[in-house]
Formats: structure tokens, sequence, C-alpha cells
């Protein structure tokens, strides 16, 4: 594969750029890297399985949803709701006003939304399914199917900067300041759990330590 | 309240009719009673909220929502995805070929596959909150905004026959014969995680078991 740089592999539209240098804004480099990351891996997932951009899937859509599904960990934009909530909210809310359709807006919603629903986003519209297996990769989720020198770019571009560890202390931190956001059986409530259980590791920092990338 | 029979409040569709004839032939009783009290509980929560049927939702996708939301725990019914997503597929099936159009059929698939997801169902279209509430209702939570007549004549009518522990008995069941159906981070997940570490006991039998309905 001829390498480019990444940023010849981000979608050029005016909505694209607007929301990459806008979560560049918000966010720290190891969430930024991680949701560009995500979006990359999420494209390797789409050509693996013949699917095309334009074709079968919305690009724009992918993007924006790769790169926005964290906002919600940001800081100042926690609400009373699980992360994933108040970040699809909070992309629909920034893309809208930059006029994305209501329709295409309620992709990226259950995109971001759903991003930690097991067996659920695969099963909702391609741009959806695409988001989490992006995400999934860049935690090493089948990450063995990533060629190497691609690997060696994106990460050289895109350092992961402890991405599982830091995550997930993102995550603990807002439910200790706000317990709702952490209920029983989701995901945010069940790395809390684990945080606060022995051996005080979750499953989701085992299996990127375990993965292919190592931490 | 004038209480009526439980069956004066189940709407009279051909598709209502035939869907609840064909859960009670597929579900035993412990489940089909659930399934029909989480819609009785749904619209007391849809009154409670102001909701009127026909006007905010649609009371025919509630019915069909509410009772087909456990059949992918029914003999027979178990694939490879968590039982959810099973049930949701079984669901759409079942009331396409008895001619649910694609989109009403797509609210039904989101009320069945997302009513183990907190917070994130409770923002989807208002059937897919409307059964999460009734079900949740059905195992105690917010239950002390039942009035006590109308509890009693739903539980005299649909008795509870210890649905929390019988409910985790199936989805357990299922996960031992076939792990891909409990991911981590899912409620069919945590479930078999929680049965199988001390003290074997899930935080939804403990719901139940502390809530109103006492089991």
């Amino acid at each position: 594969m001829l390498l480019m740089s990444f940023e010849d592999w981000l979608p050029d539209s005016g909505l694209a750029r607007e929301t990459r240098e806008y979560v560049a804004g918000q966010e720290e480099p190891f969430l930024f890297n991680h949701s560009v990351r995500s979006y990359l891996f999420a494209t390797v997932s789409a050509h693996a399985r013949q699917l095309a951009p334009a074709v079968d899937y919305d690009d724009e859509l992918l993007f924006v949803s790769c790169l926005m599904h964290d906002i919600g960990l940001a800081g100042g934009h926690s609400g009373n709701q699980r992360f994933e909530v108040d970040g699809a909210d909070i992309a629909v809310e920034f893309l809208s006003a930059r006029g994305l359709d209501a329709d295409r807006a309620d992709i990226v919603w259950q995109a971001i939304a759903l991003h930690t629903s097991p067996g659920i986003a695969e099963r909702r519209p391609l741009e959806v399914a695409l988001t989490r297996a992006g995400i999934a990769l860049d935690f090493g989720a089948g990450a063995e199917t990533i060629d190497d020198s691609l690997a060696t770019e994106v990460h050289r571009a895109l350092p992961r900067l402890d991405i599982a560890r830091r995550l997930t202390d993102a995550i603990v931190c807002q439910a200790q300041n706000n317990p709702t956001k952490a209920p029983a059986y989701s995901t945010p409530g069940e790395l809390v759990r684990e945080r606060s259980q022995p051996p005080h590791i979750t499953r989701l920092e085992q299996l990127a330590n375990h993965g292919r990338w190592g931490s």
C-alpha cells in the first residue's frame, strides 16, 4: 500500500473540516488521536467488507461520527446522561447548526450513542456499524487485519498516548462527580464497577493491553 | 379508577390479536405474563407523562413491542446474537409478514433490541422509550407510581411467577450454550458474570426482590 499522509485520507468537505477543527479544539490529544484513528480503521474495515464510500455508506457521516464519538468526555460537555448520549446530543447540535438534515443527523446520533453497545450497533445503518468497528480496531479487537506499514504510519502520525487507561479514567471521573452518568448494565457503569473492585483494571484496558497495539 | 378486565386494555387490531396469540403459544407463562404486564405499565407511564395513544404514540407498535420484547428467550428462537437482537429480528420477521411497513417495523426492532440499554432507549422514538419504561416498572423501578387497585388487578390476572429469577435463568442458560450471546459490557454478559461471582445474584434480581412487587 502506498502510504499517504493520514490527512489525505480525511474527507475534505466543509462540514468535515469544521468538525475536525472543532474536535481538535475541544479534546485532549489522547482522545482526538483515538477518534481520527477510529475513522481510519473504520475505512479499512469498510474496504475489507468490500463496502465503498458514496456507494455503500456516507463517508462524511462516518467521519463526523468517528471524530465526535467521545466528545461527551471533553471538558465542559458533561451533562446528566451517559457520556455516549451526551456526546450524541452535542454532535447533533453542532452538525445541525451547520446544515446537516435530520435523517443524517439521527444516524450520527445512533453511531455515537451506540458505540459502546456490542451486538446492537452492528445491526444499525452501516455508518453506525462501521463507527463501532473502527473504534474496536483501535482497541485491538480484530487488529491483526491491519497492514503493518499502515499501522506504523497511523500511530506515528497519531500516537496512542495510553488511550485505554486515560479514556477509562475520564469515564470514571465523570461518574464520580455524577453517578447518574454510569447506570448499572451500561458500559460506563461497568467500567466504574470494574475499577472499584479487584483487580481494579477494566476488561477494556485488558483487551487493549493484550491486543496488537499494546495499550 | 374503574377496573376493567385487563383484556379490555389490550389493542384489538388484527395484528395485535395475532401477536398476542403467537407469543402466548411461544412463551412460558412467566415470560408472557411479564410481557403483557409491561405493556399495561407502559400505558400507565404514558398516561402519567400526559401522552395519548394515537396522538403522541402508536399504541399498536407499543403493544407488539412489549409483547415480543423477550421472544428471543422463547424455546427454539435462540440464534447467535444477544437475545434482545435475536428477538428484534424475530419480531420484525413476524410483523412484516403480516403487513407492518418497514418504518414502523424498525421502531419495533429498536424497542426490543434496546430494552436493556439504560439511557439510550429513553432517547429513541416514544414507543421505544415507553417499552423500556413499562418493563422497568414491571421490575419495580418507579413502581410506587402504580395505583394499588390496578397493581392488584394486574397481578391477579397475570401472576409474576418469579419473573426476575426465571428470566435471568433463561438468559444465563442461553449463554452457557453459546457464549457469543453474552458479550462483555452487554446486559446478558453482565447477568452471566454476576451469576458466576459471589453473591451469585444479579442486580436485576436484587432490584426486583427489593422493589414493590417483591420478586
